[in-house]
């Protein structure tokens, strides 16, 4: 079996590469590791709301998809149970934003990560904390597929 | 000035037209009141996560839209500070999501909203619940630019 | 085996005979179905923090405990994952708060319910929504011990 | 003016004294300083739930207490305006809890803390994030009273 680290980054590169959603908002993953990912995005034209800011909805599907990726490296496939989001700042037009993934608990059923969302340059736009459920199936059969 | 009826109704219709990140995902208003909204989007496949099911940010996307549509139906210009989303359902390609938004309580400087998002049938995908804070200014200031 | 209904009802004598936290502060059941309870609590002059408001702590409480009744009602052994609390107004000495709980999912291993926190007289103090992790054990077994 | 970790120092121990539901816990300041607070507790008999483990109520006390130091040490009055817990394992009889209270965000309006709950010994017990809305008022003008 590949080393722990080597299936964290087998299975970020795998999700970035078939995550429609991800996919279609430009998000790159940056890294990842046992229970832990960090991926990047920027706030374009369309993910605008009717302010001029970065639409919350852009800003948390960047955060989740930090947090799918840091679940599912723990090799059980992990599915979201709930999250919460706090807003600090608003994201503008051209700002390239950084979440970071890091694990807070992980259980045999459940696991709770938390994840920064990040200006470039570094001042906090949110915090997200996710708890996942964790299936009794392999998320590798999904990456054989 | 007019009623809050007719407020609630041509803010939610300047929020569907002017939200572009609502638009590039398809939302449509279906109808808007005072504290209210509802609001659907259908799951299309660039919506799909790694495992081909709606991506939690695609079903957040949609609750987040008709929170905003709400809360500025009060005229004062309203800002998440924080949304707590929980899954009980897995979404859909295909999939007609409903967003119906109603008013928990409204205060001076905060408001909270709850948004349950349910399949086209009626059952329950999703629960948010979202608290905004209200600014001195007053949304029509937006409108009117 | 008796009806669900009646279940219920042992299941919520049950607690609020041997809830000892629940019992400290005086929390009252009213009563309880499958998925539902009704509790209240008095605020007492222990609960008040430095600024003579009711603690959110000791208001948190009577919402957990109706969580806690109205998710183990449905008999297999159910413990919070996680919660949220909103608060939209301050409680005030002498206080009579009634927590109202409902079910807004029940799935094999998770459920979720929403639980308001009233003054006497209606205005919402509260707004709380847990989550529950439902294991493979029966609450009777504590319940017959 | 005293300095800011003079005054920090000044508040914790004021609010250690004069929260009633604090106090009547057993709950201990360990230290405070600007934005920050660290506050212990013992799983006392009066705090377990029907199952014999410490009730979800007593260990989010302790965490909002620390919450509270923390953001009022900023010297603006400040109140919850919501919180969420995630709960990791259970607390047991005899558990010495610590709660690490830190800011994440102070915005002139609200700001946002995160407070873990460990098990003596350093397991994680629970985390709890929590938005506190900033009055116009100052905290002193309690402590004078």
């Amino acid at each position: 079996m590949e080393s722990d680290l080597k299936f964290a980054r087998n299975l970020g590169d795998w999700m970035a590469a078939t995550d429609r959603f991800a996919r279609s908002l430009g998000i790159r993953l940056v890294e990842s590791g046992p229970g832990s990912c960090r991926a990047e995005m920027t706030i374009r034209e369309e993910m605008l709301n009717s302010l001029g800011m970065a639409h919350g909805g852009a800003t948390y599907s960047l955060a989740d998809f930090a947090f799918a990726v840091a679940c599912n490296t723990r090799r059980q496939a992990a599915v979201a149970l709930n999250t919460t989001m706090v807003y600090t700042a608003a994201g503008r037009l051209g700002d390239r934003l950084v979440a970071i993934a890091g694990e807070e608990s992980l259980g045999k059923r459940t696991a709770t990560y938390r994840i920064r969302i990040e200006r470039d340059g570094g001042d906090l736009l949110a915090l997200f904390t996710g708890t996942a459920y964790r299936r009794d199936d392999e998320i590798t059969r999904y990456m054989e597929g």
